[in-house]
């Protein structure tokens, strides 16, 4: 089966936003086995929107729009797709009642202008939308499947989940099932030498995909037998393990952060952090994960001078005779934040983010991180050359927290 | 003059990347004031590219693709594209030459693979791409302006900047230029609603734009009198203002943060924060901010009740009598940091993020701050309800960084 998505939205087309309901839509299409040959984006023109229904039905058997569906004027994918099949609209009382108790619930009258939202094809499934007033429609017509979403994100996704991929699910045999391995610490190329005769297979498939700073290998099998596709991902896997292990850290939706929080729950371990150019942010990354308040105890960003010797205790002549930014100063900071946090761990960052504040020894992107634990005491230090200053911050805090997760 | 934009590349429609090289070229487009009345996605597959083409030429005067420019057996646009022409691509010496030096200077030899790169129309011009090996071009052939970039959204981005955007503005009289306006705390309908008849003005053009809790106003102005263009942006700003002035924080590149640092930073004041359950994101967000070290002093993550006490000197008592979660609480956390970070302002803020943690009298969502100056000592409490954890910690971030804009 062959499927498409047009996405209508004048403020697409004037990048005002960006097309992520067709990325959304693309992954779930490739989960349920079907081919997704071509995006379009259209204007809120009825014109238009007709003649790009007119190229979609001479290629594809599923179509799915988003967008358009809302109450104001502009708002016409319904007209436009049903005037292409020359399909009348017809108000639809199930619909209209939904949009109804929609508002009724906020203690708000409806407006009129919903009203239009409840015309509908009449042979069209109604697909209810619980996060908002527009419904969506899944319509079988002269052998086409027409899908319609609304085009904010969250209610697409929803509806998508709830009700259309179900039904979808139903229309094909085959299913395809993945399994993403994340790496990090090995440079895109490299990795894809490593494993370049995989990249090549038909089945499974071995997809590499790059995204800030970190790879990731996606094996996908596309099969009816789902036994069959796990147990082929899998014989990859281990393929894949044997040659470059080292340098996974996570599968699917894991991140460095919940890595670091799953090992040091295992092992009943706690944090403490000292951050000064990173500003909060591996502290944040950490806190994001919930359940991380059972490892992390406390974290001091020490973003000045005299916040990091009142504060942290870092003597005055470190800092006068080497430096905010140097080796002394991270190893105090790490020290002073294992005892005040009372934790087994602790870790430092101190650096220049830029794009002030560099010198000739010490440019902008020298970084000195410290892991002090119960009987260990490491410092690394790093060169981030011709790096922006928010790069730079995520880079260290990538490191540092890919550093925390092979303690 | 109409343009549109074709993406080559079979993983935008596997959902593998989102196409963010058509938002940034539309953005780019309608500042030029050339209309952009399509985006296409097709896979790395002649045939498909090639209709698509015949689709574009029938509607489009400047036809701009990205993608497959690469030199694996996969990459083949400009192949389909000339075929689509019925011309031929030859080996262009200059664009060879290029491509080697590119190699050169890195100490690699140049992959035989590379060469095909250099094949391009014989009347097309060539676009140099200094931060990778694939040229572009800009070919003017059959009335039809073809613009082909690389895929890579740094190399494309350069190559437009550098380049084709000269060109391109050589051919437009018209230009486009706008200013937005950034809202908060005034919901994107009632907005809507106090502006209504300026959105439905033809020139200039007022657009809502709605993203992640906050709103933005967008006056834009068309015409080849760019200081006319001007003039009726700021008639048009001057309106707003008058109407719902108050809650605009700033304009076009400004955020909460940068504006927070800008106020404090011009009437010499400083800040230190408590954070509790935001866990260091309010921080982070400040020091994202270049120049925030003349503000931002201290910032301490008190994510455990023992480092409320040992590190804040927030009272055993309080925690035990009122809990962490308590109008005391937050005032005793702000107060000490105030005082720890030796700044004229502090604010604190502890609350409940979720999932887990809420009870009955303090469900997830419920959050204090406080905020302490030299003469001031006030609390906030909200009541964040069917929020997720991490919109939860996004949205106090909001809430904390528009107070401090206010002070």
């Amino acid at each position: 089966m062959r499927a498409e998505i047009i996405a209508i939205g004048s403020e697409i087309l004037l990048g005002q936003i960006i097309n992520s309901n067709a990325q959304f839509l693309s992954q779930e299409l490739a989960l349920l086995g079907i081919d997704c040959l071509f995006h379009t984006v259209v204007g809120d023109n009825p014109d238009r929107i007709k003649a790009a229904m007119s190229i979609a039905v001479e290629r594809s058997d599923i179509i799915i729009t988003t967008g358009g569906l809302g109450s104001t004027s502009d708002d016409l994918s319904l007209e436009a797709i049903a005037a292409f099949f020359n399909e009348p609209l017809v108000l639809r009382q199930e619909a209209l009642q939904d949009i109804k108790r929609y508002f009724e619930s906020r203690q708000i009258a409806m407006p009129i202008s919903n009203e239009k939202q409840a015309l509908l094809p009449k042979q069209a499934l109604i697909i209810k939308n619980l996060a908002g007033t527009a419904p969506g429609m899944f319509w079988e017509i002269n052998k086409k499947t027409i899908i319609s979403f609304p085009g904010v994100p969250k209610e697409m996704k929803e509806m998508w989940s709830l009700e259309v991929k179900p039904l979808l699910l139903k229309k094909s045999k085959e299913k395809l099932i993945y399994k993403e391995l994340k790496f990090y610490g090995i440079p895109e190329a490299l990795l894809g030498e490593k494993v370049q005769d995989l990249l090549d297979l038909e089945s499974p498939t071995v997809a590499p995909l790059a995204s800030g700073m970190e790879c990731k290998l996606r094996i996908a099998c596309k099969s009816e037998n789902i036994e069959y596709s796990k147990k082929e991902i899998q014989r990859i896997e281990d393929i894949i393990r044997q040659r470059v292990g080292e340098f996974i850290y996570g599968e699917n939706e894991e991140t460095l952060e919940s890595v670091v929080i799953k090992h040091f729950k295992e092992k009943n371990l706690s944090l403490s952090l000292a951050e000064s150019c990173t500003g909060g942010l591996i502290s944040k990354r950490l806190t994001d994960i919930a359940g991380s308040s059972a490892v992390f105890k406390l974290g001091l960003v020490v973003y000045s001078n005299e916040s990091k010797i009142n504060i942290l205790g870092v003597k005055a002549k470190t800092l006068k005779e080497k430096g905010a930014v140097s080796e002394e100063c991270a190893i105090e900071m790490a020290q002073n934040a294992l005892i005040k946090g009372q934790s087994d761990y602790a870790l430092s960052v101190t650096g220049i983010a830029g794009p002030d504040g560099g010198s000739k020894e010490k440019p902008v992107g020298t970084i000195f991180m410290a892991l002090i634990g119960k009987t260990s005491n490491i410092i690394k230090k790093f060169n981030f050359n011709e790096m922006k200053r928010n790069d730079i911050r995520w880079r260290i805090s990538q490191e540092a927290l890919n550093w925390l997760r092979r303690i």
